[in-house]
């Protein structure tokens, strides 16, 4: 941030404002208090039968390597909307939300992780220009050296073992700095 | 928004760019593309023996009504620490998390609420600005006509009757405008 949004004023410090806990960035010609937030990424582990479909990523971070469908939330979408709305444009897949399966943070990446399980419903565009392909997968298959982060591998990894069972659990955690630590409560 | 906060222009305009799937805003002068995005609150349902901590509101929204402790997750803060950290803030206490209890959209607000079950460990500070009271609640002295939100209430609802089990559910859905649905997979 190099100007203020609000008044265009160049005059920006940092400091913290008086009943606040933390440092701002505040406009010195308006006194506009700037607020970073962190950024929600919502998506889903795509299941049919003994299967869950990845997407090749098409595009850095992580070009190349295979990942469940993800991105960010939008303003006035819910997180069950965002997962299935990434499903379909990574994908081309209709899914239907199942239940929450990882709320975890990346704190260097200030980003919290929400994932869900979803049903697939069927194929009802191609996919979007983020993935170069789409493939079904068992877990025997699971590409677990070429997946895009270590937090991506821990989740199917659980995933395959708790599909057998058809007991899920939920993780919440952190996955900061490849460090996957968290609970495992269900 | 009025001006860019990386150029200081005042051309901004909306539209969708290219390869984008939805309108942003857009600086006519340096082509920065500015997304907004929903925020991150974080709380907890303080427990001890078979009683919750409840803050009563001294500031807007919602002055003078009883409410968990939550607040904005801050920039590189994980979403547990958040919870811990305005548990500290507004009630002067320092708790121990157990786990996730919801996790629920409010989204006319754009907001994602996050909300942990927590252990009361020991009262540390005095409570901050933000309450005028803390005060300890059964299940049978609960104020249920003086809740902050609709969403608060059904949260404090379904814990005083699953308390008594010890099984807790998670509830994962949507809060918006007063409509609280959504699953409980546990």
């Amino acid at each position: 941030m190099n100007y203020c949004s609000h008044c265009g004023s160049s005059q920006l410090h940092k400091k913290q404002p008086k009943e606040d806990t933390h440092t701002r960035i505040v406009c010195g010609q308006c006194a506009q208090v700037h607020y970073r937030n962190p950024t929600i990424i919502c998506g889903c582990i795509i299941e049919q039968d003994d299967k869950v479909a990845l997407c090749l990523r098409a595009i850095e971070p992580q070009k190349n390597t295979w990942t469940i469908p993800a991105g960010y939330l939008e303003f006035g979408e819910s997180t069950e909307l965002a997962a299935q709305r990434e499903a379909l444009e990574e994908t081309g897949m209709a899914v239907e939300i199942c239940e929450l399966y990882s709320v975890f943070n990346v704190q260097h990446m200030h980003q919290v992780y929400i994932i869900y399980r979803a049903q697939f419903v069927q194929k009802t565009q191609e996919m979007g220009s983020e993935s170069s392909a789409v493939k079904w997968f068992t877990e025997h298959t699971l590409p677990f050296e070429q997946l895009s982060y270590p937090a991506i591998k821990t989740m199917l990894l659980r995933h395959s073992k708790e599909r057998k069972t058809g007991c899920f659990s939920l993780y919440q955690g952190d996955a900061s700095a490849g460090r996957i630590t968290g609970l495992h409560p269900n």
